[in-house]
């Protein structure tokens, strides 16, 4: 989202590398392993490098100046991301992401074309993405220990990644037990688990990783991380709306997803607290909806005011982000490029 | 299975120290994470701590005497194990290990006791078996990193930290290809993933990373590693007889699992090249099986001849096995207690 694309070759040279060796080590074991890791390469492939640009960017306009180093712990980042993803589809029983097959549904496709049950193909497909996941989370890890920078900092950025992946399985585990509580959560559990789930490793972490590898001090790393925090639940926020109101054709994701599944979002839940919800929740989380059905929910989503609601808390955030950039310590030009993320962030898909 | 207890209590104290830690950072996220975690500890009391008994053993006697180091080297080694055992069992749709729910099992029941239909409290029970899984996979990295050494002795660890999942996954790629296979897989290729899945990362790399960590060379740490290829694919085939022969009372696994799954072992892929395989691919591999049935799928597999031909097979890899432990740089004392473990491995459950 940083429009800048500092380091952006780096990093996929570096992910490059990464892919190479292991796809040599697969092919001494098995050519099913070696297709493992090619079908996990290329669920990374086409993917914004979000997360890499941010740690470049924090690094970069607080002096850094080793972009190799810093390519290697965005692309831990990216590794994470998609670890994260991958399982995050398993749970959800998934198997298209961003309108292709994902690892699972690669693996459910190529089950189904050997002549496998749909439940057994299914079964296989997921079985996979549980070991690819496995894998690119252990990558993660890997990649940072490659980082070329004294024993004190790379256990910093190992205990940020680990704190990265503690937050996501904490808000996957909430998002987990969202999908078996009647209704809808409150607001606040929402905000929680988008805070958790997806901010944490997707914004804050990468910001301090960028920053303590820079090495600013730890009150540029906090302000950062609160930056981060706050501008990735407005992201998650713009995600959420854009899932129910965005142009397919800009955002790539069918509008009707999130309705059809039923998604607890905020949206959802300030909607529970309105006089639409006996009609909106008849509608919502069915897998046989029609584009009609979907219509009316998103009118009634703007009538009760639930969209208006999420727009404003999503600039509420946004504005809360902004007020970080303040410190004192916070350089200039880092402050006007993350000024730039905010806008980017709110103004997604308009 | 060393018999030794060495640094057994360090080695616990360390673990209770990781999951004090975690608990504490869960139970500011939320109870329900606290749970989670508690549900994973508790997962992992009550093993055998094999693995790191293996790291101290190859440690100690190879002149190692920072006892702390070594027990977070084996703790990490038991991390990785919980990781790999909570995903192979959600692969596996298992619910129950050792007679008791495992991570999943405990959560499927939570799901069914509030009232949850079947299918959806199984659907979650795995889906926090994921979560558990790959929060003990980063525990496994991060304890390592609190492992007291120079620099590239940490990364030397954590290469054969990282080759031992890379060899797991790559086995139980292969183990979940085959159960879409027809018929039995070659026993070669049997063999094969069981090396990867099993021997690797809990003989050859706890004793690779005992040794290293103790700072002997290469020479005795490859022999070591061979040793533990080897010991580590007989501890299978007797694992695989005793799934099937073994004494329930002693195993503490019924005898009938392994033939009611139909589980691809080195027993069924003999039996399979056999006359007796007809009657026998009839009986195995259904859920319904029952007692008698069982106990007609044993006496073929006597009669056929695959029994003793695994048994031999074990005791050729116990035999390869110990002709590593004859490298001259393999200090007696250590050849000694590694020769028990042969012979405590290759006479299991008898």
């Amino acid at each position: 989202m940083p429009d800048e694309r500092i380091g952006h070759q780096q990093v996929d040279r570096v992910l490059d590398g990464f892919f190479t060796a292991a796809k040599e080590r697969a092919e001494r074991i098995s050519p099913s392993y070696l297709s493992l890791w090619e079908t996990l390469e290329k669920s990374t492939v086409g993917g914004k490098r979000l997360r890499p640009q941010i740690v470049m960017t924090a690094y970069t306009h607080l002096g850094g100046t080793d972009l190799e180093a810093a390519a290697r712990v965005g692309a831990a980042f990216e590794l994470l991301h998609t670890a994260l993803i991958v399982h995050d589809d398993v749970i959800d029983l998934d198997f298209v992401r961003r309108g292709q097959d994902n690892v699972s549904g690669v693996y459910r496709r190529m089950a189904e074309t050997a002549g496998e049950p749909a439940e057994v193909a299914r079964h296989r497909g997921l079985s996979v993405g549980i070991i690819a996941g496995d894998l690119a989370l252990t990558g993660a890890f890997r990649m940072l220990d490659s980082v070329s920078t004294d024993p004190m900092t790379r256990e910093i950025l190992a205990g940020i990644l680990d704190e990265a992946v503690f937050a996501s399985a904490g808000g996957e585990l909430i998002d987990v037990d969202f999908s078996f509580a009647a209704g809808s959560p409150p607001l606040a559990e929402i905000l929680d688990m988008e805070r958790l789930k997806t901010a944490v490793y997707s914004f804050e972490a990468p910001l301090r990783a960028g920053a303590v590898l820079a090495g600013a001090g730890t009150e540029v790393a906090s302000a950062l991380g609160r930056f981060g925090r706050d501008i990735g639940i407005a992201y998650q926020l713009v995600d959420d709306l854009l899932g129910v109101f965005g142009n397919e054709s800009a955002t790539g994701k069918s509008s009707m997803g999130d309705l059809r599944e039923g998604k607890r979002t905020v949206l959802i839940a300030y909607a529970a607290q309105t006089a639409g919800w006996p009609e909106l929740s008849g509608i919502i989380g069915r897998p046989d909806m029609a584009p009609e059905d979907a219509d009316r929910a998103r009118r009634i989503l703007v009538d009760c005011g639930a969209r208006q609601y999420a727009q404003d808390l999503a600039a509420n955030f946004a504005s809360s982000a902004r007020s970080y950039l303040e410190c004192a310590e916070v350089p200039a030009g880092l402050a006007a490029v993350l000024d730039d993320v905010v806008s980017a962030s709110v103004n997604r898909g308009r």
